[in-house]
């Protein structure tokens, strides 16, 4: 067992939210666990600043679709790092938008496997002995990064709001069952673009750097400002627990509003 | 007593919802009765266009927002023409956009006295009666137009919005209360532009006929067509009521989606 | 081609919601295509009702969960009985209240199979003849049966709310999408027991009898009444559609709502 | 000036929320401001004990409801005191459950004036200042204290609900207009019982400690714990702001979910 500290999962680790959040966690007396996909060198860059920092930290990657990978990470963790105490589900499958016919059938399955069933796998792998602990007086949270997808469907986002808007559900239904066994779910609305080379990043391209200069002054959300949104969550106490918080930028609209420079037709509509 | 038929009571009759809505129920066989703030003249073309359609019709005006004036409405109308069936409250204090500071205390006192607490008066007023004869196996209905500030509250629209989210949940405590009474609470979320001289016609002034233009063919809300959803509310039997409905033109982008053509910012958020 | 009117495809066409819409519609003019997985007795009785009213409607099995069922079905119904103008999408894989760990993989995924992929598969397969004749000038409407779990996401229901949450979210990207092109996509929030003898009938058993006696005087939705508003549905014109609509019989509590029976708890919590 | 510490302002500073929110600002720098209604001894021991912990903190007794109070309330503060950077309203009229016909008319209208046009008042007085020092680089913020009422209205809430979502949607038209100007507008959801002897212990009477005990361990939320979530809502960047957050104890089933223990019925609606 690497060491004493419970310890912080963070399933989608890559430079944006999920790195940040387990440098935070870390900071905070966690062993951080950072899992993903490829880039075993940006992977390890994490780790490193992690135990730079005076944390502690393991890097790991896995495809999280294939079927058993959420398994045996719990399995692997839980048995050779030691007991989680607070996971973060931090993948999904955004794609872009893209119309109904430029959606091939896997497409949408795959972002119905990363976005939705994986939260679903991680759940039914990490909660039984997190409840057992629960009833020993330990802590036990899952957190869950989420988008505007998850709460109303946008033209091209078929497949990102499918798995969006499913996993929002299937993270109350988690919330209804295991919330009175002392296991908190929280689930994050994003709804702003932040700072993840990762994945707007690369999603973007090239255009990434002058998007996030033509949004201004802290017009982007900053991975370590939201990380310590997740942080304080996960030390709510028992009697005092959010189970869905949103954030944006200060310049952004958020997703329920027009935007206020729209013409008259906007206007006309109240 | 004008006729044996049951009363459909609409507040706020104007040449839009109100008075297209007046129609559909006379045609279906309810006397309607318009009440309205002003214009006396237009308020008798839209009775007797009715009667010339072989409908039942009468025409009151009333300043909704005075003390009392509701309440002896239907005090006058149950006593002189009939008992009221179903009711249909369509006032509003849309303003337009308007900053905070263009938007005096007495405005936004204005907004809630038509938008929200007009509601309570009238159900205060009207339901007692109404809920004796649903005991007797007489239908009762209340319908509500309301905006989509009801559900979102845009930049601009603070009178607006606050008086809309308090109807909403009103109609939501009504519905509670009653439904089980035998009354039928519906509140109908119209977000769209309607093609109603009397309001949006007058806000926009003499830009509404190349608004109605711009938004092209079938592109703003018929109030005859929406009419007929509020007759098919008003008609569902008591094992299937609607609490709450949208409707907008096809080519409206509906409150919760961006529009389809923004930029890369919008994209960004999902 | 088996007649020249316009035809209304059903799938999950049971006892229930299904075969009363393919009565409605075949009553207002439509051949109804009747699909559902078994009991082509059943099915055939329905068919020979609607002949008996003076309607037009086919019968046909399949297993909607399978590769390529539902597309061959819009093929065949296309090709060997007539333009499909409207089609209701009927199907879940509602199991009852059922906790994590009685939840296996394999029910998740089919929760998700029947009550999400299948409604993206029926709009791949079905919207591109839909909108060519959309750009002729005929009507084209998918009208989607939903289920309280869309909104939120009781205890015991993660396969079922996972499933209809990314229903709902797709309704809407489908709606922001096709809208524009002249396809209305609408759905409906069944919030109540529904009279339908083929599934929630299957679910209770023995009970159902009692269960509904228990619910008293129109205490559950008939099938025939929600029908009516299916049909008022897809008859609406283009400049007046409603996207979401819910249903739920006069007595019971709206899924928003606490019952009002409950004690001190719920008063404090307000 | 009392000092050169930034204002926190608590407008409805009782013992529960408003007291503790005003302790947490005082630990973390501020100059708290508690404003309440009336038991000046109480309003005296919650300065005391700030000041005693090493914070520095000033009461005043307001009738919030008179036309002006919180104008010169505001205007005293930022003259006498200095400049307020945060601000929490933390009044309403929550009433219990009472008949549409035991809810008077000035009920309603009060439980407006508390819930809902205080808020507007108190930001068109204190907006413009701190929208000035915004530009120069300070925070402002605006945190509102709210209920399950502003989201769905249960039988018995016509009055506080519909004070409630008025104020939820003015809270977002605020957030909508002030946020790009530096002003973060954050609404809180408090869906749950509070420990709070002045709101709920007064509601409740002598069965206020029983009813704490019979919610068990951590089965009520307490006033501190929520004071840290509204701190960390005031510290967020202005690149992550949360305009929407919720709150219960573990214990407690959320708004939006039926009590699984609930019978049959509520299984055949999901």
């Amino acid at each position: 067992m690497a060491d004493r500290k419970p310890v912080f999962l963070v399933i989608g680790a890559g430079a944006g939210i999920g790195g940040h959040a387990a440098k935070r966690f870390a900071a905070g007396g966690y062993h951080a666990v950072l899992a993903r996909r490829s880039d075993e060198k940006g992977l390890q860059r994490l780790v490193g600043q992690i135990e730079d920092a005076g944390g502690s930290a393991s890097g790991l990657l896995l495809n999280a679709s294939e079927d058993g990978a959420i398994e045996d990470l719990v399995a692997q963790v839980e048995q050779d790092i030691g007991p989680i105490e607070s996971a973060l589900y931090n993948l999904g499958a955004q794609i872009g938008n893209r119309k109904l016919h430029d959606t091939p059938h896997r497409t949408f399955e795959l972002g119905w496997r990363l976005g939705c069933y994986g939260v679903f796998r991680l759940a039914h792998a990490m909660f039984p002995a997190m409840v057992e602990r629960a009833n020993n007086g330990r802590n036990g949270s899952l957190l869950v990064t989420s988008a505007t997808s998850a709460v109303r469907g946008n033209a091209g986002q078929h497949s990102h709001a499918a798995a969006m808007g499913g996993r929002r559900m299937l993270c109350q239904t988690l919330n209804a069952e295991f919330g009175p066994q002392g296991i908190h779910v929280a689930h994050i609305v994003v709804d702003g673009a932040v700072d993840a080379p990762d994945t707007l990043g690369k999603l973007l391209g090239d255009k990434f750097e002058a998007f996030k200069q033509s949004k201004g002054e802290e017009g982007v959300i900053d991975p370590a400002a939201l990380a310590e949104t997740y942080w304080h969550l996960a030390q709510q106490p028992k009697n005092c627990w959010t189970h869905e918080v949103d954030a944006r930028p200060w310049t952004d609209v958020a997703w329920w509003n027009d935007n206020p420079n729209s013409a008259i037709d906007t206007q006309a509509k109240r």
